[in-house]
């Protein structure tokens, strides 16, 4: 029997309709789904590709680590604003075979993509309302998310000045290493490599976003998704500003060097370049750093540098001297 | 020279920036897009992928033609619910090379792709929030549009009943006949071949739509994407009826027949079973028909039929007899 459209977009709904949301009138189904917004909040929009080939391998990447992913990284960028997320549509195309349930195989692709979409949806408390289904030879995915945020509260990129200290949130470049353990088929488990759970599973800060936000410590904020080399000079280029920032300071990941080991697991480069980390960077003026914690529910927060008046990011290395850093993240046109 | 990411965000950004759009707070460039609801307002929500291949064929149809379908797609179901559309997110992924200026070709893809989306903006009042780029050998394309209705006016599938009169507007299969045309390298011009400008250039009926819901006409509406045969039935799902329709009620192309005529170029297959009209399917109660006008703003508004308690699409054919309609509209997994 062969798949329909109709019954892969019942399964959808089956594995992720919402229960108890009043304020969703109306969840995937109809030509459009309804939202009702909260008087006195400004609503938060953000949509993300995930592709086969060029986000994810499906022979390395397990379908439920796909089914996260697609949800988590978009849920980085209402995290990065300060917001709360609502729910969001599912743009799913798929090879037919994959809608299937294939038996003789055990596993079902799908269910397992589903499953691991339904996971983050609750664990992020985000729920399906709609979306758009067909059928590709590729998987390809594409995820809006809709949130809000108090009107006027919202964190922007723009917000940062001379003087401001920069912070980020976690260890920068675990995910880059995760992913590199990945494609080296390293036999990790993610149970127990934490690299590889950071780049399988991503955890968009949404807790420490509403909090920065809402204690107003962020002057501006985005999140690390393309590599700290690639994204600070996004935050300053907003901000008409530039950032000096300490080798030093930055948490980079526990790296042990084999003698052998390749200028890609340089623990630094890692932390500078490395992409898919989902932490947040920003800014915070410097009456108010003594208001900032060391860490944020298990998070730690770290001071790497400052905000300047000069355009430019430069870096402080390890032996003093300073040079200027040059983007070096993700870019799929490069 | 090569594209970067960022040049392609700001040439898009360019392209459709919306200006004096005050209660867009923060159009594309942030992590996310804020856009202030209107008090007393429903949310629309709403995405379509537009699928190089799937969709459409880069060698066939104009770029001006793939910018404004992809948005009037996504367009056609917030007409569908009765609502206004406020913006849009644009997620594209293009070959390197088509992202580029090509000055030795003379044609810009990307320049092409963009007017078009342009028109349609302005047309119909939708402007860019934001979006999502990458880098990919095939075109892909998922529009996100976010639209607005007065708070409990939506028109959904699920509000047919039994004696409910079935309209549909202008003329269906006229598209399926422009991309039969464009397939067979027919030498027209959307200029002078009206079924062909249908196919490129779709008008999504948001007027008519907003006038059916905000005098209470219709009792249940959606867009026709599929085809009739494919997207009754979904309707009469939604509200737990069946359908009686007529063959010879149904507005269908002109087609003049050459004797060696193959079965696609059947005027009532083509209405019947023909995707991509984006005319609006919709019940009327009995004692609301004689408001219904022939015509609304130069769109017709033709009754092709009744809803019945029975459950089941029967068409009642020309020569009297009845039958069982199936769905042979477009379904990506067929």
């Amino acid at each position: 029997m062969k798949a329909s459209e109709h019954k892969l977009i019942q399964k959808i709904g089956k594995a992720l309709a919402p229960k108890g949301v009043s304020w969703l009138a109306l969840g995937a189904g109809d030509d459009s789904a309804l939202l009702t917004p909260r008087p006195g909040y400004d609503t938060i929009l953000t949509c993300d590709w995930f592709l086969e080939g060029t986000h994810f391998l499906p022979g390395k990447h397990p379908a439920d680590s796909i089914g996260w992913k697609c949800l988590a990284r978009a849920l980085s960028d209402v995290a990065a604003m300060g917001g709360q997320p609502r729910c969001f549509l599912l743009s799913l195309a798929l090879p037919g075979k994959l809608a299937l349930r294939e038996k003789a195989k055990g596993t079902v692709w799908l269910d397992e993509f589903l499953r691991g979409l339904r996971r983050a949806a609750r664990r992020f408390g985000c729920v399906l309302a709609g979306g758009d289904t067909t059928q590709r030879r590729e998987i390809l995915s594409n995820v809006t998310v809709i949130g809000e945020v108090l009107a006027g509260r919202a964190v922007l990129r723009s917000g940062a000045r001379a003087g401001d200290r920069v912070f980020v949130s976690g260890t920068l470049g675990e995910a880059e290493l995760g992913l590199q353990n990945l494609r080296q088929g390293a036999r990790v488990s993610p149970r127990n490599d934490r690299a590889l759970r950071k780049h399988l599973y991503p955890e968009p800060r949404l807790e420490l976003g509403r909090w920065l936000a809402g204690r107003r410590l962020a002057s501006s904020m985005m999140d690390l998704s393309d590599g700290l080399s690639s994204d600070l000079p996004r935050l300053c280029a907003a901000s008409g500003v530039g950032a000096r920032i300490e080798a030093a300071q930055i948490p980079s990941p526990k790296v042990s060097l084999p003698a052998t080991a390749s200028k890609q697991f340089d623990a630094l480069g890692l932390a500078l370049n490395g992409g898919d980390d989902y932490e947040l960077l920003f800014t915070v003026r410097a009456s108010n750093v003594r208001r900032m914690p060391r860490s944020f529910r298990g998070v730690a927060l770290t001071e790497i540098g400052e905000v300047t008046r000069e355009q430019g990011i430069v870096i402080v290395q390890q032996d003093g001297t300073t040079k200027p850093l040059f983007p070096r993240g993700w870019d799929p046109f490069r």
